[in-house]
């Protein structure tokens, strides 16, 4: 006898992790060298050899039983203090170590701060297209979730559609900058509309409406574009981090949520949030790679490796008559669907064994996504593959 | 603003929490060595040393994208294998990889397993005295506890009691063998008996109730107990585990939980159990830490250490006239309050720096917990502070 919520999630569940098991039985049957697998987010460029010494250093120096141990249930106070300095040095923010909840990857986070503000019935505000398992997120806490619909020129949102879907009952927007599906960055313009919205909204309704920044892809911007921290644009801003992109983590599942202090209700919201990391059962974040991670606050990530892969992803696609939104930020690509059933063009992409993600996944049909986070071989091989799919739809190539 | 249900939620928050962190200020003030804090079941005897080279061995050896990446949902198909096969070597079962998922704890095993089977307003059975955090994870998906009274003379459930609440809302019953906080350890023939009952009960409701063994202390057995394994004696047992005792890593988060074969439902479970893994923002368990308990699944904690902590205390408690249940598991100790209300007698000892914790945190009044997981120094000199605490409330040093 299962639940009625969990019978519900396993029909709608994961389309990407279904597409990523898809690939790996299709790399059984014909070669991973043959399979074209732009599923999942799995970084594709290691983690940092810092990361390696910075373990070897603490199981070499430290006591195991702290190193193993339990610490109070928001993380260790030196890791949290290290991490809020260096947030303060990057970006000119004043946190403490108080300020910082280490959590269990950022879906950890999310999930503590839902459990935290919201009620059953409260609105979750989303911009479309967005990760779709903000929608079981919510689901978790009996809150629905409101679409805000993009500009398709740019795959901003579109900010009067914003403005209008706000209630007395929206509790949370999140926002997710550089986006996951579509690789845009929010510009600096955008983010101050949205502020200056939320705020006459809040006054308006006389609601406290958080704005949630998931930001695991913080770190992964390309062309020049400065990384970014909302909690300067709009002071009802809670930030949910992870280090699984930028350290190459993702498995060992280690992130934090920052509460700064001037928002809403800041001391008991760090509580609550605390308190849900111990009763949703996360307990704390790991530990071992709590104290790692703390050590490697400075190591970044092979970006140049991702933005080869970008250009020549974009390129070649561009080339071969796709229609692509070019990413500036985390290792995704936006990829319009020349019919307007994606399901149908993924699909058809399979044949040539290329795994792409229907954008109805994200809540926007019409387009697909491609997680160039791959070798460069595979984005290399790709393109006789996409040849092949461009022909099939009488796509022309570009001059 | 803050959700009801965490508002809640943090008014009761855990009362053993809550005395960690007391001791940790009072141990600032006067000096660790002047405090004796049996308040958390944090392990006192460092991770077996191969914990350790095993960490060392699989970043030397193995791929950091594999290490520190994602895997399916349900864990590393290698480590689900060995641990299965390591079960069934020592408890002659027949598991597979697939019946296990691993998880973050035995935490994050029980709430993935509630969110999977528990509708609201389901109940929860529970025997008294119980874990505190039971209660949080039932109201997570807002079931209802029911708690099974004990015999006060061994602390065994009283199996009337426990027969006559069971209705057909009963959704599951948590055992937690060896037990916190009493210590004690179920017998075969009250394993018998409950599983005879629970038998009865489905069938004459028609209904599936899933018995949760909560078994973080399985290996804790002392005085010759044989380590047990629930699912032979009841063929609906769903087991939570979790390595932060076995082998000293409470704050790696790293546990799985078991669905046999022939428990109702079993695949829909198993796949139930793995969708919540990630919807509730566990996504998977952490990864190296996966990898390293895998190559130390033989590995024994130091029993002695924590059996002779038992003797001592039981010893010394009990000659200074305090009633004791004498424990035969984990590495709790379940004393009896001079006065009724144990909070008193909490306070009372708190003038000489003895952390206890009050029995109602575990939904019984009149006892409270000692955790003997100290060091032995703590044990040996706390009797001091136990006999000025005895002569305060009169009690008779025995001859």
């Amino acid at each position: 006898m299962l639940s009625k919520k969990i019978k519900q999630a396993m029909a709608g569940s994961s389309a990407i992790r279904a597409m990523f098991m898809e690939g790996k039985e299709m790399a059984a049957r014909y070669g991973a060298e043959n399979v074209y697998d732009f599923s999942l987010g799995n970084p594709a460029t290691p983690a940092p050899e810092k990361i390696k010494t910075a373990i070897y250093d603490i199981l070499d120096k430290e006591d195991p039983l702290v190193v193993h141990g339990y610490m109070a249930n928001a993380g260790y106070e030196e890791v949290r203090e290290a991490i809020a300095e260096n947030l303060n040095e990057r970006f000119g923010t004043n946190f403490h170590g108080k300020n910082l909840i280490m959590t269990v990857g950022a879906a950890g986070g999310l999930n503590i701060i839902f459990k935290t503000i919201l009620d059953p019935g409260n609105e979750v505000m989303v911009f479309a297209p967005y990760f779709g398992e903000y929608k079981s997120y919510a689901a978790n806490f009996d809150a629905k979730i409101v679409e805000v619909m993009p500009n398709e020129a740019d795959f901003m949102p579109d900010l009067a559609d914003f403005e209008r879907k706000i209630t007395k009952d929206t509790r949370a927007v999140i926002i997710n900058n550089p986006n996951n599906p579509t690789g845009v960055v929010y510009s600096d313009a955008t983010l101050k509309e949205i502020a200056r919205i939320l705020t006459a909204k809040e006054e308006e309704f006389g609601t406290d409406i958080y704005l949630i920044s998931d930001e695991p892809y913080r770190e992964l911007v390309y062309d020049g574009v400065q990384e970014n921290f909302l909690t300067k644009y709009y002071k009802d801003t809670l930030v949910g981090y992870s280090f699984s992109k930028s350290l190459s983590l993702p498995g060992e599942r280690i992130g934090y949520v920052v509460v700064p202090d001037e928002a809403a209700d800041s001391a008991e919201l760090i509580e609550g949030i605390t308190v849900s990391n111990r009763t949703l059962g996360f307990v704390n974040a790991p530990s071992l790679i709590q104290k790692a991670v703390a050590e490697c606050l400075k190591e970044k990530t092979n970006l140049e490796f991702y933005d080869r892969n970008r250009i020549a992803l974009y390129e070649g696609l561009t080339k071969l008559g796709f229609t692509c939104i070019k990413p500036q930020g985390a290792f995704y690509l936006w990829l319009k669907s020349p019919v307007a059933k994606e399901e149908e063009f993924v699909e058809a992409a399979k044949k040539y064994h290329l795994i792409l993600v229907k954008g109805s996944a994200f809540g926007y049909g019409g387009y697909v996504r491609l997680a160039y986070c791959t070798s460069y071989e595979t984005v290399v091989n790709s393109m006789q593959a996409f040849a092949k799919l461009a022909a099939e739809y009488g796509l022309k190539a570009a001059e």
